[in-house]
């Protein structure tokens, strides 16, 4: 049993994890905190969650949330996800290190190797020293570090939909690392569930916008990973959109194969990477993702379309945001850390609705 | 030409009066205000303005909101809408009726013809004598005396399709005035574009619920109207929810009929009362409203089911609740006001999609 | 191990079958049919499925869709689920039965016990000497029935959230028989999968309507059963709407309650039958349910207002309609048969997205 | 008067053009035809439509969909529009144009100056010789053409969100042909009211999918129109994708700019094509079209965002697919080729709900 903490249980991503953790047969839940809400309980957050786990030992009626406090959690939980925003992961982080207590950052504050970068798109770096041994917790491409280490930094969602599809293409030099775009789209639950206008249901529904073009954070988070990758600097074109619906998120990618790529070359390419993988679907030729397709589940769904006369490649991949693009790669990436299958607490089967 | 303001014009109901103002032939809008956004365009507020007008001589980007400022309203304008919350409106219109202008009300200030009841809903009335000059803007039922008013309080949404129905029932005496229920549904605009929880997308979205069960504000509204009408204590059972879309508004009534009456009398009743109205349609037997038929347009569509063995009678009603339930209806009172055809400005079809 | 047929897989209510036994500990899919795709998978009809089970043993890639031939399922399954339209049940129960293999019908055919009744609403029943034996699955009130049960018929969605509210109160003679009103409001997959202008997407997004008022076949459903636990004839008035979302039904539900009934008398009253089951969840007071509450579950949610006054009582219960609606229900029915915990592979916590 | 004829008035687009035609002052709607509900009112078609018109005019009750009869439109209308699937249109065009009564077709079947092309995405074409008269009826850049024409093949929804933002920069020579890629995106409408699985509500609602990548229709039409204005041939990347909306569509627009290009020189540019348009709104920098701004509208808004060291230059336009993508400028046109106002009859402004 692993014992575990969230902090920043109240808001979209944290209770995702509550959810996921209460599941999971090989995890206790023994501490959640919240800035917002101390003092409360879940449930009274959640209506959604009274009465659950009534008899069944969870009771979320009697979870308390509580302020972040390092002696109450320290020799309790051998593991913390931090679902909080940046700059606040970044004071915690080491102390829960000190205390030997392993950490799943959600927020930005550990996913950059380079700490410049990150202060170019953020704010100053308070825990430079610990940007070394962090792991970029991307599962199937990190899986070895993430296994060795105590401390990774959760990729963002945009940079998951976006570097599992590319990341083979480049490290098998399929494709060409200069002038690939994404357009990705996201569903509301991204923004979070603190009050926004463009977050507000008359404006959000039955619209679509772009929004933060050319100056979006995860710009740089995906760079520096496929700049690492290309061993060349990398710096694509990267446009977010809102989707009118809750949960799941769809980039398409367009970029150029370089001379002698088949379109069998490129499906080889997927295979050997996620071939055997539980998360990663690549799809038949023809066959493209779709949000209710991942909606539910920790996939990522991938099909590409390969002109080989122009050399053109649009690959297309879909997740679930607040799974595979938050919460749901951080429990693999947990059961990485600890030894177990990728899959458990995360391969209950979600049927098409 | 009617020289027309909007105050609160920065609001979901207020940017819809503006539209119709400008889209009106007989009106000039000539000033605008709004508390949160003074100083500021409309295409500030609401960029889908931007350019409009341009070349048409409303110029939305010209147009500035503005302090209430009596001094330079007074002598600009003929009629002024007060899209406001309740308890400022009441401090307002005093200061318009003693410079001459028109007001039309859509807070609940002016809807009571008792200062008990709306106290006992609202808080203290301190424009208790204007109640009396004050007409409740139902505009079918009360046309002869708005068309004589200078004070018009429009009624509420929920009052608006739950009266329209019921008034010709009661006052015919073809239903019994106990045991009336409402069982209402209204889109998310009608809690206007204040944020909040429940109008966040992601917990508004997919999902329904009822709310403010036994103590919403427009039960009093209906209950009081429903008694004059009777002339007895009417008292109904009302019950609110919250549709996951943006605009209209469904109420679906249950009542008992008296000995003797059939359908043919009361669809022959319907038809007396609204036969010659352009926005209120009776609809054939086994036809019923639908929120898609009626958004976008100033329409209280009816339709209803009779068991003549029982004598239970199911009618529902569906509006728009900004147009019919709000804004639609402030400017068929401006036009029954001013000697205009009840439907100028507000006939243009609206298509089914 | 179970071993389990689903007939019908390829509809909306057959396939989240599928998904609940795939998830279940304790039984195994041995067998799918469908008329309209036999031959094919279920992944060709369903893409979400693709790849799911790969390397865990269900593999839906191999699940082809058959015939239902008896011969086939004879010896290979204990219990056959049929997702099928009414009329087609009634052929296949008797020829199941004889082979021993046990049956839970969500279809219509089974649920009542008067054959006149059944075929007053839907057609000739030619398989009325098994009416005698099967069991109405309303779990937590037949619970005894169907544990010793060969064939269920699956109460329907509407029924499942008007009487599991209603029976309590009724039985322990709390409210009147007569005058009960359900307004009923119910998302588009009740609807099922097949195409239909009403399912259109652009005719239902973003509109609201009531339909089949006075003739929805779920009424003498649901008054067969209060008859029967009322000892007197009852005929409730219920009108079902059409919701703009998948997944998710709420009832709002008018009694009147007998002279010397209290709230407190009300709530113990639920207690006593609720407050042992997992699936029933009774709300505090002022506390309501949403469909964002027990969507993804097999929740039913009841909450109340009861005006002591005039006696009224207004109850609101939520449900997904495909799962305590349907495929939950039936899971749930076949855990009581085979003697397993009501909640075995229905109980993985849904979070509030 | 403009006496007007709509064929396939009983599809979304065709309904929306006896909306337009309905409210616009300098027209008579004289007949309307549909071939799958010929000799039923309008009313039966669309309930929304029952009663509008009463007592002014209208009366869509007595409008009933007929044949197509050129004997009985003969000297009856100036002007048909043609709401009818491809290949269908190709046959009533050169009756129409025999008797004198121009047209607008809504179709593709006269969008193509190349008969090849049209023949290689559609099929044989049986009015080649008509190809020669017929104009391209994208307003705002065959305004001359159209007001001389007896023929407009009004163009697809999709090609005028991106011809519209690249033409005046292709033109210009401010961007390369070369390279241009257009990921787009339509609400559900664009599918029009045939029942498909795809259009099914639960299917498209809460989901987000691409599809027909490489091979969509609207590719050559895009095409040809780019190559005549680059006098070279253009081919573009375009991949369309479906919203889980009802009406609007967005397209995000990839290109390289020439060197010596400035964000200065492309604004002059777009001014310079639009700046007098009443319906092209050129946005200011840092502000991007949203669906929800161009809903009910004409209008096509464009934004962009040019980056002057990569020289890389996104543009982002919105329109409604049933109006500036269908209907809308289908009357715009009608305006042009009678010497009307472009705006007459389109420019009732719409709310930002």
């Amino acid at each position: 049993m692993i014992n575990v903490g969230i902090a920043g249980a109240s808001g979209y991503t944290g209770v995702e994890l509550v959810k996921l953790i209460s599941n999971h047969p090989e995890t206790k839940l023994c501490a959640i905190t919240s800035n917002s809400y101390k003092g409360r309980s879940l449930t009274d957050i959640f209506p959604s969650m009274i009465g659950f786990g009534r008899g069944f030992g969870r009771g979320f009626e009697n979870m308390i949330l509580e302020d972040f406090d390092i002696q109450s959690l320290s020799g309790k939980i051998d593991l913390m996800f931090l679902a909080l925003p940046h700059k606040i992961s970044m004071q915690y982080v080491p102390i829960l290190m000190e205390h030997n207590i392993k950490v799943i950052d959600l927020s930005a504050d550990f996913r950059f190797t380079d700490a410049a970068v990150y202060e170019g798109a953020y704010q100053e770096h308070t825990s430079k020293h610990l940007l070394k041994q962090s792991v970029y917790g991307l599962s199937e491409i990190y899986r070895d570090q993430i296994k060795a280490s105590t401390l990774v930094g959760n990729p963002g969602c945009y940079p998951t939909s976006i570097l599992l599809p590319l990341l083979p293409l480049l490290k098998e030099g399929l494709i060409q690392p200069d002038g690939i775009i994404s357009d990705s789209k996201s569903g509301v639950s991204g923004a979070g569930r603190s009050l926004s206008l463009s977050s507000h249901f008359c404006e959000a529904n039955e619209s679509f916008t772009a929004y933060k073009i050319g100056n979006h954070r995860h710009t740089p988070e995906i760079n520096e990973i496929l700049s690492i990758h290309s061993q060349q600097k990398v710096s694509i074109t990267f446009v977010p959109h809102l989707l009118p619906l809750t949960r799941g998120m769809l980039s398409t990618i367009y970029a150029r194969a370089n001379d002698n790529v088949t379109e069998d070359k490129i499906r080889k390419a997927f295979h050997a990477y996620y071939g055997k993988e539980y998360f990663v679907r690549v799809l038949d030729k023809n066959m493209y993702p779709a949000i209710s397709h991942v909606r539910g589940t920790n996939c990522c769904d991938i099909g590409f379309h390969f002109d080989e006369k122009t050399k053109k490649i649009i690959i297309i991949s879909a997740i679930d945001n607040l799974l595979k693009g938050a919460a749901g790669q951080a429990v693999q990436n947990m059961n990485i850390m600890f030894d177990l299958d990728d899959a458990m607490g995360l391969n209950s089967f979600q049927g098409p609705l």
